[in-house]
């Protein structure tokens, strides 16, 4: 059964007439069509609208109308004029043509507006708005082998951009320079970077530094956090790595070693059944067990096209684990008496009995040859 | 003055107890620190809340202080932990503590979520929110010189990373090869890409298309957009080119040359005291005299920090241009009949007695050589 299929049946299940989504992620999986101005000019609203009995509708603005006639899996596509029409306008028009006036309609509270819910709320008073944004998250934490696929080809191609770059790298080379050469590696996969969090030197303490001019000098740590967006299909990769410029301090060693350990018990750790906030709990056992303090107010996060999407691996979440969930486990470590921040991330889908990588893990500190 | 103390001057004037931002834009033109996840992860919110009595304060999540007290002009820095608290609820705590429980407190209605205005309604319910986004966006539609300069750097580099990108390729490379080609020149001017159209062949009619693995074949039409931010300061660029591989022919020629007069017509309207809408009408008028289908709901935009920032030029807005004002004028044509869609995009600021363009209009057709 698809997703769409599943969603519907759960809005029949608990008595809803209809979803309206328009968060970028939730349009996206839902047409298959990825708009990039809905990022960059959010107020450019796209919505898709699923009905209980199964049918599907897509509103664009007028400009991105030929993007959604080419990749649209949904074929009622309606459009608005900017200016002329308020988006949230054009969605009670469509909720009125598909007769939803008085309609019990799921929405992402947290992902509507409060100017857009408002409109739909003057324009039609009957309808009653309800929040859905949970149960829509958890209906697209299962991913196809397809989805798995273009995850792992995204993942690896950025972790592969990734450690190359570093290598590449020597002392002297600027932070701007490494970063730039990495995010070229990325590019060249066919993937858009979305994020290019670079941190050495008086930065290293920033969770979301980006590269500046400064230069790199041996015994630097660095750390990489990046990833982006599959150009043909619209999956993310997200992948933090660390190196030492020249050779690694014992102590160095040992605290990337301790790292890299309490992620191999996170991955150890998955497998159907069990509770979300177990993954946590393991991760600050070995954390304690490792001797590094733990900051964390997540070890990772589910991903495919949000970057951060349910299950988020917090100490509250009870849901539990099941096959086809895809996971980053990303512990890190802020010492700041040494100055230093050391951040690892890797990928698993859940399978029937565990896990399978989708990215390779990197044993020891990568090293930036002095 | 600066734009804070105009800000506090005007909430004083229309007999508002504060202000609370959180849009992206917003909170980095008031702090001067831009946090990537306010994009990427937006549910992990930051707030900026300046009040009537002219006092500022700076909301971020715990993962990002230590880039906030490095960036941030904000001195009065407040944390919350992803997770444990929600955003709203922080920003709740903050309301309170600054007296504001009664408050009447201006907010930008299309930028804050519906769920989060909902929070802070329900835990101060004697506090009025007021919809202060337009009164907002005016305030920013002026730039200090330093920000002009900071525009026309990133525009200009990016101008000649696309110039130089194009005129590199040539029939036979992919649409992919010269977009990171242009990408990676973009970058090397230390500004990190935020959207990358480049259309050609069967996409050369969708206003957001982006590089594929298709190769360049004489007598295409290429149409680029690009843009980024520039990482130390945060200001953006945007820029449309048009090219041809091989030779243009006598049409394409002048349908271009048409449109870069539809271009230098608005740019040489441009003076203070005259209405946002005649720039359109003038733009209108002109595409009817050079014979060019007008199909736009905007001729152009501001920019600054955002993308699309006030004043939008269209046909309604009676803002009076003046003085500071940023402008990108962006005519396009799609012809369907021709399979071919034309578009420049240039940038210029309001000057006492017209404009002063920041970016060097391009008055031929790039050649993609054969």
């Amino acid at each position: 059964m698809d997703r769409q299929q599943r969603i519907v049946n759960q809005l029949k299940a608990e008595g809803l007439d209809a979803l309206l989504i328009v968060s970028p992620t939730g349009t996206t999986y839902l047409s298959g069509c990825y708009l990039l101005t809905q990022i960059v000019i959010p107020e450019r609203e796209a919505y898709v609208l699923i009905t209980a009995s199964g049918e599907a509708s897509y509103l664009v603005c007028n400009l991105e109308a030929h993007s959604a006639e080419r990749a649209s899996r949904i074929a009622d596509i309606h459009q608005y004029v900017e200016f002329a029409e308020e988006p949230a306008h054009a969605a009670a028009r469509l909720l009125r043509q598909k007769g939803l006036t008085n309609g019990k309609i799921g929405m992402e509270a947290s992902k509507m507006t409060y100017a857009g819910l408002a409109h739909l709320q003057r324009e039609l008073p009957l309808a009653r708005f309800v929040d859905w944004e949970a149960q829509f998250g958890a209906a697209l934490m299962f991913k196809e082998p397809a989805e798995v696929e273009a995850l792992t080809m995204a993942g690896q191609a950025t972790r592969a951009a990734i450690e190359n770059g570093m290598r590449q790298a020597s002392p002297g080379s600027s932070e701007l320079e490494v970063s730039n050469r990495i995010l070229s590696g990325i590019m060249a996969a066919g993937i858009m970077p979305l994020f290019n969090v670079f941190a050495s030197g008086p930065q290293i303490m920033e969770t979301h530094a980006v590269a500046t001019n400064r230069t790199l000098r041996p015994g630097d740590i660095v750390r990489i956090d990046m990833g982006g967006r599959l150009s043909r299909n619209n999956y993310l990769s997200d992948m933090a790595r660390t190196a030492v410029v020249g050779e690694a301090t014992a102590e160095q060693r040992s605290i990337y070693r301790r790292l890299s350990t309490t992620q191999t018990a996170v991955f150890e750790a998955i497998r159907p059944g069990i509770p979300i906030s177990d993954l946590y709990h393991i991760c600050v056992d070995t954390y304690a067990r490792e001797g590094l303090p733990f900051q964390m107010p997540h070890i990772g996060h589910g991903m495919g096209i949000g970057l951060h999407e349910a299950p988020m691996i917090n100490g509250k979440n009870d849901t539990l684990l099941a096959e086809g969930m895809v996971l980053n486990i990303e512990p890190f470590v802020k010492l700041p008496e040494r100055q230093e921040t050391y951040h690892i991330e890797d990928l698993a889908v859940v399978t029937a009995d565990g896990c399978r990588l989708l990215t390779t893990p990197h044993p020891d500190l990568i090293s930036i040859p002095a």
